[in-house]
């Protein structure tokens, strides 16, 4: 039996990107693949599940298709501003892969604009220091349903 | 036909935590709830899809179990310091479901030790300022396979 579970808004943004396949092809468009072969390569992922997610991000808002070729039609697809802001999510996995899944030296290098390997932390926006659970109080203002 | 795609430790990451549930599992232990029943009952997932995803966390090393009652036996789930490196990927999820998912207001409250709302932003660890993507450059050291 399934139950609701909090109201939660981790669990709203997983209803939308919370399989490897939406984040994969998030991946892909970030790089600058924009197009369905590409992804499919790309990815290693079957078409028809990438069909299915590409479908469910357009309609979530994450991505956009547009029109590239009128005879035959082909679409490519774009990260809307709600996909781009995906990208520090990316960071993140990249980095937590790199350390507790890869196995042998990381696949992908990051490199910041300092000149240093990006190993990329979570701040706040408003005094910038560290955001980690100690220094965050959690307050669920609603009671799971 | 799925081929191999992109060695990337995204993916690898995703192998991993790639799912709804087992970052909604992920986000209960962060919260302080370990036992099998609190998981059900705050994420609402079905019994049998929890007690698989959490055989897969624990064999990945994310999560581990431990008893807790002897007779009958018991056991509760705890995060490895791998599956506490994911909180920071939590806010960040719950801020991006806060701004794209979530209608109405957000139904947790994250405060930073500031004083202020958790906005996090993902920052370079060497240096100190955003990374965003024009201040990272990203570079495939293997081909796709």
């Amino acid at each position: 039996m399934t139950d609701k579970g909090r109201e939660c808004s981790i669990a709203n943004a997983l209803e939308v990107i919370g399989e490897k396949w939406s984040l994969l092809i998030v991946r892909e468009l970030s790089l600058g693949f924009h197009r369905f072969d590409e992804i499919a390569h790309n990815t290693g992922g079957s078409r028809d599940i990438l069909a299915t997610r590409l479908r469910t991000l357009t309609s979530a808002g994450v991505i956009e298709k547009s029109l590239y070729n009128e005879r035959p039609q082909r679409f490519e697809y774009r990260l809307t501003p709600a996909g781009k802001e995906l990208w520090p999510i990316l960071t993140l996995l990249a980095d937590w892969g790199d350390t507790y899944v890869t196995s042998g030296p990381p696949p992908t290098k990051w490199q910041h604009s300092c000149g240093g390997s990006l190993h990329p932390v979570v701040t706040c926006s408003s005094c910038g220091d560290l955001a980690q659970p100690d220094s965050v109080r959690v307050t669920r203002l609603g009671a799971v349903t």
